[in-house]
């Protein structure tokens, strides 16, 4: 029989990654990216139009390039004919969402809202919407909403609805002319096969879809008279992930280079589809995707109430069991931030003379170091704490310092730190009845073989890596593999089509226990500037806001 | 009536300075300086016999070089002749210490111990003694000896007696050859005058003299059974801070170019002679002497014990009032570190380009910062805490980071903590019933309007500047005038020798009511952390310790 083949794409915030994979095993043969010409707008619209600060829009002709673009591109690397591409299948940066008319039509391609910021899909990382948040999650809590406990308690300014309540209050024409408020992920599936569908992950983790319905009309109307409009906007039928969105019209056949009819997987999440590319979708294999921020997805056998975490869903992982997500806001941010910000002339002097990065270099001196030789502790929370603590009013610490503290101790401290963060998450999931048995890494930071030591050993547990270097894509092509009816189901799929490396960084016991004592000391700081002892880092940054604003004021 | 004048010298740790001064009105006519040939020994003797770690040893000939050099070249630039000098004095570096015969060589001047480094002069900064310290302190807290609290509970290794303790452990036979033992200020004024005297400045500061006497025997052979011998070898007569302590010897006199019989000063300490050289010799004047690290001097009118001071001497700094001093172990060291290890290459760039020092540039960027702008909260305890904790397993810390901080952000916080520290000094001495009426600023840091300006707003006090950019040595010249009775003493010297100049520095209301809320924000983490609810910086370095011997027990 011959080999049937899938293509998986990968959405990410500066371009879209297609790869065509075997659907026998995963064989990845080509792969191709392309760059979203917008990339992110930030600053103007494409007429020029000037936006807020916190701004983050895309435009939504950039995804459709990935199609035209890099999916012929791959498909002709590869040496795959287009008759044996069975499936295509998708994954998403979210929450990236948009407006649209009831056709489909961004509503920012429409020449009367080209002007109108809020008319634009609004990427991720916008974070214009903070009050609206505060306002959701204020509210929940005053009426005690079922569905608050299963966000850690927080929602983000990130999601759906504060975004959608952004734009009812600050454009309410763009809000009343949009039939659809959908994701980028669901919506790019459309354009795929000219059927609307909507996915589960995204309408769980970002879309406060519980217990089979959304949040309800009198808690949206309490928000804003109107917002309870927002429900009509959304779909309201959930398509489970790895059935079959529709097949590929004429039009998006010519795209691609793919036949049409091609089947079309139910859009996903980048973090989400990495589980099956780790063959990692049982209960209990936890998925760090380890990247500027680090995302730790998880499925479970019971809905269980884990306090800090991200989000708990329905078949938001796979089907038939409770999809958990909890992360850390910054990880190699923070080691980005320190190589930039924090590390004197020589070493960057070092890293050039070398060619090597500066970050090789302090991983190198730090490698050299006992535990506890530096001397120091950090909280990694420069870019606030999302699980277990949920606060993006933390702030990062250094206790330690001397005269003798040099940029390689700092930069130990911070990988340390990331991964006394991990641990935590981890004891709060086993705490809640939620068993963590095993820790499979993907993402980027995964190469750093001194990181990925510590968090063996500040674990305690061996570390697996994923085999693949492209993580979503492979995943997305997996989902598009059980779509075309290739493998009964994701789990079957994972087995055959992904890989990880079994337990490539062991514990070593003496370092397990000197980490041990650290992490006494991470816990108790943790808890003294994390629990409400002493809130100085709210206090901080509200004395840093209260001075912006005035200065702005001033300089208006 | 023809002008007098007077040559002040001070010690300090790599060169001595020679100044020629005006009786009249304290106008510095010439200086000199000259740089000691061994400056500090650290790893080796001149024989080359290799020292131990934490050494910091003197050769007292390179003493002597500052009296044939500097002085004679500091008067050959003022045009005075020696005729109308009618004193010299001198200042010094403490505890700087050593042991001599009985007529005052060196013990390591004579040929059979030139290879033993107990036989050198052991430098303010000899940090071998710790051990030695530790056992002084606890014996004298489990015995409650009285004058333990003038110290502020602690006595530090860097004084005269663990360096003695030292001496007789580690090489017994130079400690019962040396007749003396004796600072290197009394053995510097012997050479110019033939005349052994003690001065009541360190013998009560480093020689825990207090009401009329050293340590009791019992107490010193508790430590060790023959270390009550020390007593015999301390000068037991005290000569109050600006008398006469003799004439010039013919051989001075050769090697100063000053006449024979030129009136000499009783000794004194580099820090405590800027009080008259700023005029600031009453009680409740604090002068500061801001370097790489700050030294706070003030008299008062009554004995009390605040805690966490250095000391409080009768007539230490001016004979008749209480003489306090209290210090903080790291601010200018803070921001050279910060300079150093933790800025950036963009900014050592722009120091280049722009011909200055980093310091200046960072200074420049944090000045355009509003109070509060950066969001950060450090504590300045880098090289530990000397007041008012007294400890120096406490370290340093950062609260606020975030991916946007930056090294002007850094900077800032760190001047800013210095200032809480000295804010924090000045509560303890007025809390303990000990006034502080005026700040006077000195040191090389008074050059730092940014920093000036936030110890003003900081402590809400006017900031006067100490006029002499040489305030140790035109102090000694200042004790050198009352020495040879051209005054009547050392507030009268100093008032028409001294000068500051007035309020140079005026706290802003507006920026006070800032700082006050960081300050309280300050006062809880230095609590926190330096008050015992949470010993996480002495566990730190603990573990630091073991690890490091360990390391050397491994490397051995």
């Amino acid at each position: 029989m011959a080999e049937k083949y899938t293509v998986g794409i990968d959405f990410g915030t500066l371009s879209g990654r297609a790869v065509v994979v075997r659907v026998s095993d995963g064989l990845e043969l080509a792969s191709s990216e392309y760059l979203y010409p917008h990339a992110v707008m930030e600053k103007s619209l494409p007429d020029g139009t000037v936006l807020g600060p916190e701004y983050a829009l895309q435009h939504p002709l950039d995804y459709l390039g990935v199609f035209q673009h890099a999916v012929p591109d791959a498909l002709r690397s590869s040496g795959v004919s287009a008759a044996d591409v069975v499936g295509i299948g998708i994954d998403f940066t979210a929450c990236t969402v948009l407006p649209t008319q009831g056709d489909g039509t961004p509503l920012c391609l429409l020449p009367e809202y080209a002007g109108r910021p809020h008319a634009w899909v609004k990427l991720w990382k916008h974070h214009a919407a903070q009050g609206q948040a505060d306002r959701i999650n204020a509210l929940a809590h005053s009426r005690r909403e079922p569905w608050i406990a299963r966000y850690g308690g927080k929602i983000s300014s990130e999601w759906a609805f504060p975004k959608a309540l952004e734009v009812l209050e600050q454009d309410p024409e763009i809000f009343h002319r949009a039939s659809k408020w959908i994701e980028a992920a669901d919506w790019a599936v459309w354009q795929l096969c000219g059927v609307e569908t909507r996915n589960p992950c995204t309408a769980g983790y970002k879309e406060m879809y519980q217990d089979g319905k959304y949040p309800s009309s009198e808690y949206l109307k309490a928000l804003n008279p109107e917002f309870d409009q927002i429900l009509e906007k959304l779909g309201h039928t959930l398509s489970p992930l790895g059935s079959r969105a529709g097949g590929l019209t004429p039009e998006a056949a010519g795209w691609t280079g793919l036949l049409e009819g091609t089947a079309v997987a139910v859009g996903n999440v980048d973090a989400h589809v990495t589980a099956p590319a780790a063959n990692a979708t049982a209960a209990g294999q936890m998925v760090l995707i380890m990247g500027t921020s680090t995302c730790h997805i998880m499925s479970g056998e019971s809905l269980e109430e884990v306090p800090g975490m991200c989000g708990v869903v329905d078949g938001g992982i796979t089907p038939g069991l409770y999809g958990y997500e909890a992360g850390q806001s910054g990880v190699g941010d923070l080691f980005g931030w320190m190589v930039n910000h924090a590390t004197p002339p020589e070493y960057h002097a070092r890293a050039q003379e070398q060619g090597v990065s500066v970050h090789q270099i302090l991983t190198e001196d730090a490698s050299r170091q006992a535990i506890g030789e530096h001397g120091l502790m950090a909280l990694d929370w420069l870019g606030g704490n999302r699980s277990v603590l949920v606060n993006a009013e933390l702030s990062g610490v250094f206790v330690g310092l001397t005269l003798a503290t040099r940029a390689p101790d700092l930069y130990r401290a911070l990988l340390e730190s990331t991964a006394f963060g991990t641990r935590t998450i981890l004891e709060a999931f086993e705490a809640s009845g939620v068993p963590v048995n095993e820790l499979i890494v993907a993402g980027g930071l995964m190469k750093n073989p001194l990181l990925m030591q510590i968090y063996a050993d500040v674990t305690g547990r061996e570390l697996s890596l994923v085999a693949s270097h492209q993580g979503g894509a492979l995943g997305s092509a997996i989902f598009a593999a059980v779509a075309a009816d290739q493998y009964p189901d994701i789990t079957e799929a994972a087995r055959a089509m992904g890989k990880n490396h079994k337990a490539v960084y062991k514990p070593i016991l003496e370092n397990q226990k000197a980490y041990d004592r650290l992490y006494a000391e991470y816990k108790r700081l943790h808890d003294y500037f994390g629990r409400g002892a002493n809130e100085v880092m709210k206090r901080l940054k509200a004395m840093r806001a209260e001075v912006l604003l005035e200065r702005g004021a001033v300089s208006d």
